[in-house]
């Protein structure tokens, strides 16, 4: 760990997700998140899916109407050098993501729980595997964050131990292991909430990164 | 191979996953899909996000308010015991899926076309290596699927080769490479249009799987 990196003595975390801001942006992401559980909860014999498919089409063409060029939104969402509000697993302005939202703690660690829903289903009623593997790479990547240098996934290894439920509260915790050079090793795993490992991972991370797009 | 297995001798190759059917909520999910882009790109000042909130939260209401209880949904949602339409790669009624769409060939090799958007994003305007693993993961299941044997990931180990596009075709491919006993060694990959390798997988799988939830 560098010693910039924020470190809580009192062992409760420090907050290293971006937190939720209020912003009405994020009302509407929450609500995209519930559509996005509510159709797959609700089938094909709601007699309601035709007028909510007309308003779904109208809403995506509004925004669509009032959003900047793609470049232009590209080097907005990626301001700054701090975490993003994007990511596919803990970006709360994201509707794919969970969201997991990460603490870091001063032994080097990072944690979050979070709770998955029908559309992270791989088994009945279990999560997805690739799910498991998409959340463990980037929490491992925020780890490597937390832990004062950025890195970017070479190998990453998957091993699955229990399947993992949903509807119910998981914890992802992980933690850089070891450096070398600019050979990062990180490990971390998912557990339920009696603390059964479910899912484990270790990845291989080189020290680069691709630079954020800015403004010319 | 199986002799269940379906050929297409043209080597045009068969679908494997389920493939649209017209049914309205194919264009509720589509719908959904559009608005998952495109509130990560319109950003926080549009002006009509609190409309869009309040809208939203309504229809998610309406989904709510018209579905049946969540274990009569899974009973139905995996009826039959062929391929599902819920998966969050493959799935055409799960708003998180691309979808993939793939087919298999008489060599035992499935493949498929996707092009991914800004809620999969990793770096800027490149694909999440997460992503990437999940894509694989799953389509390494429907490998093992096509050459008919199911079964549940033990291991995936994912290597990163170049950073893959965001907004251009993709090709996904995988085979099943050996069986030995109850151990299945499978592969993949994920390419851009013009051949290079950008992310390769190659996964354990054990020949077991979680019966479906049927009706008492």
């Amino acid at each position: 760990m560098t010693s910039s990196t924020p470190v809580d003595s009192h062992n409760e975390g420090v907050e290293i997700s971006s937190p939720p801001t209020g912003h009405v942006i994020e009302e509407v992401v929450d609500a995209t998140r519930r559509i996005m559980a509510s159709v797959l909860h609700t089938g094909r014999d709601n007699p309601h899916l035709a007028r909510i498919r007309d308003t779904l089409r109208e809403i995506a063409d509004t925004l669509d109407g009032h959003s900047p060029d793609l470049d232009s939104r590209l080097v907005e969402m990626w301001a700054g050098t701090g975490p993003t509000r994007h990511s596919p697993v803990t970006g709360i302005d994201n509707p794919i993501a969970p969201p997991v939202q990460l603490r870091g703690y001063g032994d080097g660690s990072i944690s979050g729980e979070t709770t998955l829903g029908l559309p992270y289903q791989g088994p009945p009623a279990k999560v997805h595997g690739g799910v498991s593997a998409l959340i463990l790479d980037h929490t491992l990547g925020v780890a490597n964050d937390f832990a004062g240098q950025r890195g970017m996934t070479k190998e990453l290894t998957v091993r699955y131990h229990h399947v993992a439920p949903l509807f119910e509260p998981l914890t992802v915790s992980a933690r850089q292991v070891s450096r070398q050079g600019r050979e990062i090793h990180t490990t971390g795993e998912i557990s339920t909430a009696d603390g059964q490992v479910c899912v484990s991972a270790e990845g291989l991370f080189i020290d680069r990164y691709l630079p954020r797009p800015r403004a010319d």
